[in-house]
């Protein structure tokens, strides 16, 4: 285990201090416990809050996504664990501008579990809200049962959507249907070729063998569907470029955003030669990239790996990724 | 060797191939072998030019420093290698507005080497030039030897910084002076707790033990002054900003700008352990932050560290740091 931490207990109280230490402009925590960011002008009056949350380890996800044009505040779990439905309640009440508040988190059990609570007890304390659940990685279940799919990187275009949306104006169930249109119509596959190591037990996530790539992997190091001897950039790329343009059944003349992101070990260098490979397999199908992401947007601590995510486009969608953000992390001008 | 990777030998032009994909509206290359790229609207009429370049590897360094408000070309090397002169003269040739061309780069024999013959040959050409020589190192000489010292990440401060000064309308003999003036107020060390593979030998770049950090690596992993058990995040910001508080002579009422760079593999949350610990410290003794960076500023492929920069800050060097730049990795509103 190697690893730039102090007492591993203290590891997300500690890197969560660092970011408001950093960004004091753009940031600030409504809690004792610095569980929850929001953006530094929250609430904003008159305007739907959109709270994200789930585990630590994933930065930029979700912390890094709190800002103007994204989420307006984040309830922060250990590493790889949800937090509380008392931390989103609290997020809720910090965000709550008047217009109601969407939850738009990734499809994990405990975050479910304590976002559906924070429903009831946000209710209670006459905040309407509506969720939205990124299920966009492919490889966790077939297309007949996406429902149940896991969510990973491609909720950034639903926080840049969501987000552009309710900074517009759009009421709560407006908001929700973007939400819910980019979700839809977002696909995420993953490799993993080096485990996570967990600060708290110093272990790695999964084990893999020296020569080996996981396809399919979840941004915990969950199972994909095949393991197999490591295969060249231009070989995973299509791999992944097939699976995702055949689940959104899209084609000649259709336009996508495309997101390429890394893990946490893995070199940009080595994103741009996947986005090369994607860029040449899209154009051969007639697929036009609009919009492209490269680089870091949700990773699992230190793994070495890297999803690809399509966003299918139409001028609604993509004129939502154009509009202006900023976050310590995110910028779009 | 795990690596997502083609032909080890067609690493470096696949991709850069990738990024001119990737970023047609920023960049573009004037060299049948993409080995230059500039910025798209260049050679900007009248201004000063302002020329990068050095070895691959470490992305966002040099290619992600091109663009408005910063460099305007980069000359690109394959892994950990100077790039030719020939290669620098093209980039020469197509930024120049007229008004000159400063070579920016940092202190490696090999790039001086290249970057020395290529003013010989700009000036034949009737481009004149000027050169400023990154060396921020403290780890690689002593404070008297400090000509001497390698150029590590803290040449970001000089790009920025001389960037804005062409990009105001400064001469080239101002522009130069700017990038001086920054190098001298810049200090960085690091330290390294996992080597770099390279992608043609598939061999680690340097050997460490389990337990053990490098402290006052390079950025190719070049040895540092200590090598030891690994140690707590506060511990390492204590060492290394010790050593450069005392480099710069600053104290009390000073202003700084700090960059706390990951070398590729470090998560982001590490770096915000640091940059906690950075801030307390500085705090302690008077010494405000006006300025931070923290993320990946210049790697070495998948090299585990990081590394710490200060800038002394005065009005001057703060606005020019606050100035309006984008390229498709670093953005100033």
């Amino acid at each position: 285990m190697k690893k730039i931490i102090n007492e591993p207990a203290a590891f997300v109280d500690e890197f969560v201090e660092g970011i408001l230490l950093a960004h004091p402009d753009l940031l600030k925590t409504p809690a004792d416990d610095r569980r929850v960011l929001v953006r530094a002008d929250a609430p904003v009056a008159g305007k739907v809050g959109i709270v994200t949350g789930g585990g630590s380890g994933h930065l930029p996800l979700f912390k890094g996504y709190v800002g103007r044009g994204l989420c307006d505040g984040v309830a922060i779990g250990n590493v790889f664990s949800s937090p509380s439905s008392a931390q989103v309640l609290e997020a809720t009440k910090a965000v709550s501008g008047g217009a109601g508040v969407l939850y738009l988190y990734g499809n994990y059990g405990g975050d479910v579990f304590n976002f559906d609570l924070a429903t009831d007890m946000a209710e209670l304390e006459g905040i309407p809200t509506l969720t939205a659940i990124g299920r966009d990685d492919v490889a966790s279940q077939p297309k007949e049962r996406s429902a149940d799919r896991r969510g990973v990187a491609g909720i950034l275009f639903a926080f840049k959507g969501a987000g552009a949306a309710a900074e517009r104006g759009d009421t709560l169930e407006q908001v929700a249907a973007v939400a819910e249109d980019i979700i839809d119509n977002t696909a995420t596959m993953g490799i993993g070729i080096s485990p996570t190591i967990l600060p708290t037990t110093g272990k790695p996530s999964f084990e893999l063998g020296d020569g080996e790539m996981e396809v399919g992997i979840g941004i915990h190091g969950e199972p994909g569907f095949h393991r197999g001897e490591l295969e060249s950039a231009d070989r995973i790329a299509e791999r992944l470029t097939e699976r995702l343009v055949a689940d959104l059944g899209i084609g000649s003349g259709d336009r996508v955003a495309v997101l390429v992101n890394g893990m946490g070990a893995t070199p940009l260098e080595e994103l741009y030669l996947l986005f090369r490979r994607v860029h040449q397999l899209l154009s051969e199908q007639g697929i036009t990239i609009s919009k492209n992401y490269i680089g870091e947007y949700a990773t699992s601590l230190e793994m070495a790996g890297a999803s690809i995510s399509l966003l299918a486009l139409n001028d609604e969608r993509l004129a939502l990724l154009n509009a202006p953000a900023e976050s310590p992390f995110f910028k779009e001008a």
